[in-house]
């Protein structure tokens, strides 16, 4: 199968099956609507797939049927690509930011998200199953292999009681605004086992909470620049300092 | 007035209106609707200003009139901060990104908003004003002294054909994912002069884009790691990498 067709697949699904070489997989009812329904695709015609373990493949339409269609797999495209080994956690804000924000830790390459619950944070309750699902369509949209998983609401300082100390944390201090720089000179900077990218919510974190995350020794301080930036600007703009420097952008 | 009054106070305001001591402030009838219908606020109840040239200052409710209030100036907050000398220019997406991008490059201190017409660019037109007042209201949020001016949407060979050569341009090439890294290394990377950089389209730059950017010596292409971003998270991650490097965050 030529590299055009390839490149002229117009979808990319994330499948729970086993890709490999003349394999059929069959699609799921909402899958089959959105591809022969909305996409009004026929037989024969290349989508691309993943599954988060073997990789990107290139199947072609088998059974072009509305409700339960299945594909042929072809040839692998591309090779599992695993994100570094880097969770971001954010309080959850509004819905739109919120999915947001999980969308962008998918596209910049988060292995994990975590929304916890800070002092300050309004929402009680996330919708798990909704943000798995954000983080699944942005899988298939910014060419990942991988797609990372979404945890339930967890309580910060419940999380910080069982924190694994060889987890570093990165958090984005607002009180830091205008001062000091990202740890690029510090040893921790070079650091490239696993992190935390911890992001605030809209008040920021509470003064017991930063003087919890000030007295934890695996715990950094980094400021994003001299104006405010809102929880998911601030978000990306740390997913970004970290994969430039640590991750997997280098 | 203590600073805890101006810690307290819960608006800021953009305002065309010099900013100095014991001046009088009048308020257009949409902020004297915010302000006295919807936040309620009495008189003497603090609010913080900005006009772009004055800095930051505390003011306090004079004349609570619903339709049309004033302000008394009593003292700066904050000096004037201008943004370096950096555009953002970007191709026009569907309107919550477009939105998404304007309040983003003014949180994350671009100093001017270019919105371009690339060649695989749907938008045929913007509405600058309603633009325009998106960045008002991100600098109003941000704690920014500044506002970014968004300019008409222009055609970006016409852009190019005009253009500035002193003025570097960082572009995202789509083609280079996975490859390369962020420019330090160059010298380019240490240049404080003036810069834009520019997003392209989702469907990225036709191949004639491509090929002219790639021969103009003041562009430099940047990679932003190996997954293909959206648009908007490009072009909050290529700010940042860009402020990190080059700008106010050091």
């Amino acid at each position: 199968m030529s590299n055009s067709n390839s490149a002229n697949a117009k979808v990319r699904l994330f499948v729970e099956h086993p890709l490999q070489a003349l394999q059929t997989i069959p699609l799921t009812e909402a899958q089959s609507h959105y591809l022969f329904s909305v996409m009004r695709m026929g037989e024969g015609a290349p989508v691309l797939l993943f599954n988060g373990v073997d990789g990107e493949w290139l199947a072609t339409v088998e059974t072009a049927h509305k409700k339960r269609g299945a594909l042929a797999c072809v040839e692998q495209t591309r090779p599992l690509h695993l994100p570094p080994d880097l969770w971001l956690m954010f309080a959850p804000l509004k819905k739109a930011r919120t999915d947001f924000i999980v969308e962008k830790a998918a596209e910049m390459g988060a292995a994990r998200i975590v929304p916890v619950q800070t002092d300050f944070t309004n929402a009680d309750r996330i919708r798990q199953d909704r943000l798995q699902a954000h983080a699944l369509e942005a899988a298939e949209q910014c060419g990942g292999t991988f797609v990372p998983e979404v945890s339930e609401l967890m309580r910060l300082d419940k999380l910080l009681e069982g924190w694994d100390a060889s987890r570093r944390i990165l958090f984005c201090d607002e009180d830091l605004v205008g001062q000091g720089r990202w740890l690029d000179q510090q040893g921790a900077g070079r650091d490239t086992g696993p992190w935390a990218i911890l992001i605030g919510p809209e008040g920021g974190f509470s003064a017991a909470e930063r003087k919890r995350l000030h007295a934890l020794p695996f715990a950094h301080p980094v400021s994003l620049g001299p104006r405010i930036l809102r929880a998911d600007t601030a978000a990306v703009a740390a997913l970004t300092l970290w994969q430039n420097a640590l991750g997997d952008w280098t």
